[in-house]
């Protein structure tokens, strides 16, 4: 067998900025943990760094809940964790869908034979805890499920009261934090939240590959309490829990590397602190839109639930989605997202989450883009210019 | 929120040789590949490393399956998206169940409503294909799952005889390729196999984080012509396919690094070429087998069945498990693995799988095993010692 033509070139990445909706940029010291030595998934070092792994995510979630640890699958997969956990054929869940990854979630509880209520929202807007009210009480479901923040839309969702309103109706509340998680506050055990799902590659900057995912006494219990064996295997939470829990159960192989990359993620979290974390993701997000209003360029979503680390913009009139983007990432490395579903073709998704989240790509971003614009014939407000979110940034932020 | 106590140390693996059934060890040049920049899950340069993992495999497969990509999850994962992709509630599917991954793939199947019925072997043995045509013509299944190389007791399954009877009663061939691929030929097209999946920790020498997959075009007809919807969103493959395929629809975010690291791990398969990778793995296995007898160690299983990747040996009379193990691995770095199932206790699994089949890996075990039984009271048979091991090394490898 002739093998010449298949000899493919070694990995050699080009030089790019992560402004999309993940994955988001990964600092040195991530990737360096990633490639240190393979040691085996059993190995009392390794078994370490898994404890330390949950006891640093419990710490991100700002949970106690003993049922904290990462799935061996991307974030989507800590989803199907979830949901395939808590439900079995027949339960009912109420998902809240305002974007993608509310219809995901609906469509993962459907395949399992779960009795899916979707309330709908327009992409972008939020739900109130009367409407939250309203179904509960007519549905009665064992599961609610929403999404803290919807990547599809930079919509963010506050929970404290729906919280309280799924409890008042004795049921569970399940939350998709894969794009909040880092970026902004997730209060688990202050929140009643009963699970919850993350990924790596958003708001904690490391690659793709594992989704932190927790559970409370509720949520264990009602669990414990099913009726029949979990509809997957690989996630069934009952053995991949004496896996990561104190009795070392094999059960599959945990991804050893990627777990040395989301060690090295979460210390770099800590290390920051999640206030000053936060803090941050706040401010460039200030900055980012001071400029775009500069520019003319207007956000999608109304101003009090706009996400800090995803600001999804209308793209103004006339100008063509594909051909700015592509400008961004061929002439300056630049990676934005696109807008998902109906949003497609009408916005940008701007991501400033984790690594990202800093002032020179806030800059070279705007800098970037009001070439491009300038390019596709865009006309700029009077006395536009991008030396306005410079300003801002040099007065506002850093004072 | 104080955050000094949580401040654990960086991640820094101690040395470790893997011989146990994997992960084996990883070349300098995969873990830096892992390490390299991550870009965007659909920037072109990224789409560009998925085609080529894709022609990779499907040399490695030696098949020119279309449908042949790596699952975004470990090795079981693999097993997971060909079961509930292959077979709906109600589908029947035959399990040859001779250790402890037969075993899961039936455990997977039931759980989605399939009809399971499971031909058993003892640990170590194989199936003829007499019994399986026989198990065919009772059952009419519309799957039959095999495992290739039994992990779990170090037994090779032939499977080209196999093949035409399971076609021949119009089913579809299911192979368990985890442990073989990359150490023995897995000849997917000569072999008519339907539907295969494979780990990268084993005999690829990649961590663990993917699952190598490849579907026939009969499979695909199959999984084309389902009335329901696969029970697995994350696993659904009509929708990964698009985001692999020429659509590039996107459906979850890869785990782009893992696919840098597998990219270099089969450049290196292909580099070395199939044949001679197959050699020395066989070539490495007996210089083992020769060490071994020379102490006094036996095999588990029968001659014309040993998998030249993974050699289950029986523990001798009065030595215990465990404190060899542990010695094996605090006093020399060596890992080996433990039985499973009814072989807890009994045998060892001594894996030279890619990185680890090599003739350093072999003599430092030996010597290190007669060692820590020489320590343990194990009296060596006459005349023995590991300089046999060496004398076959040098008369008949390199000779």
């Amino acid at each position: 067998m002739s093998i010449e033509h298949h000899q493919h070139p070694p990995v050699h990445p080009p030089r790019r900025t992560l402004m999309g909706p993940g994955p988001s940029d990964v600092s040195a010291s991530v990737l360096a943990a990633l490639g240190a030595p393979t040691v085996g998934h059993l190995d009392p070092y390794f078994l370490k760094v898994m404890d330390e792994v949950q006891d640093m995510l419990r710490e991100i979630f700002q949970t106690r809940n003993e049922l904290t640890l990462a799935v061996s699958g991307t974030g989507s997969s800590g989803m199907e964790a979830c949901v395939v956990n808590l439900l079995e054929a027949g339960d009912k869940i109420v998902v809240c869908t305002n974007g993608v990854f509310g219809g995901r979630m609906a469509d993962v509880a459907g395949r399992i034979g779960a009795e899916v209520v979707q309330i709908e929202r327009p992409f972008g807007e939020v739900f109130s805890v009367e409407e939250i009210k309203e179904v509960l009480e007519k549905e009665k479901p064992k599961v609610l499920g929403i999404v803290h923040a919807e990547t599809s839309t930079g919509a963010a969702q506050p929970l404290k009261e729906i919280s309280e309103a799924v409890h008042e109706a004795d049921a569970l509340l399940l939350v998709d934090c894969v794009t909040s998680l880092g970026g902004m506050p997730v209060k688990v055990d202050e929140w009643n939240i009963d699970a919850a799902y993350s990924g790596t590659q958003k708001c904690l900057s490391c690659p793709p590959g594992l989704a932190p995912v927790t559970f409370s006494s509720r949520a264990v219990a009602a669990m414990d309490a099913r009726k029949t064996k979990v509809s997957s295997w690989y996630l069934d939470m009952s053995m991949v829990r004496s896996y990561w829990g104190d009795s070392r159960a094999y059960h599959h192989t945990a991804p050893i590397n990627m777990n040395y990359g989301l060690h090295q993620a979460l210390r770099l979290v800590l290390e920051e602190g999640l206030e000053n974390r936060f803090s941050r993701h706040y401010s460039n997000h200030c900055a980012l839109k001071a400029g775009l209003k500069a520019i003319g360029v207007e956000f999608a979503v109304a101003e009090d639930h706009q996400l800090p680390m995803l600001n999804a913009v209308k793209i103004p009139d006339g100008i063509d989605d594909a051909t700015i983007r592509g400008q961004l990432l061929k002439w300056f490395g630049i990676e934005i997202g696109g807008g998902l579903g109906p949003m497609k073709g009408k916005t940008w998704r701007i991501g400033l989450m984790g690594e990202s989240s800093c002032n020179t790509n806030v800059l070279q971003f705007l800098s970037a883009l009001e070439l491009c614009l300038l390019q596709a014939g865009y006309e700029l407000p009077p006395g536009a210019s991008v030396a306005a979110a410079n300003d801002f940034y040099r007065t506002t932020i850093t004072g």
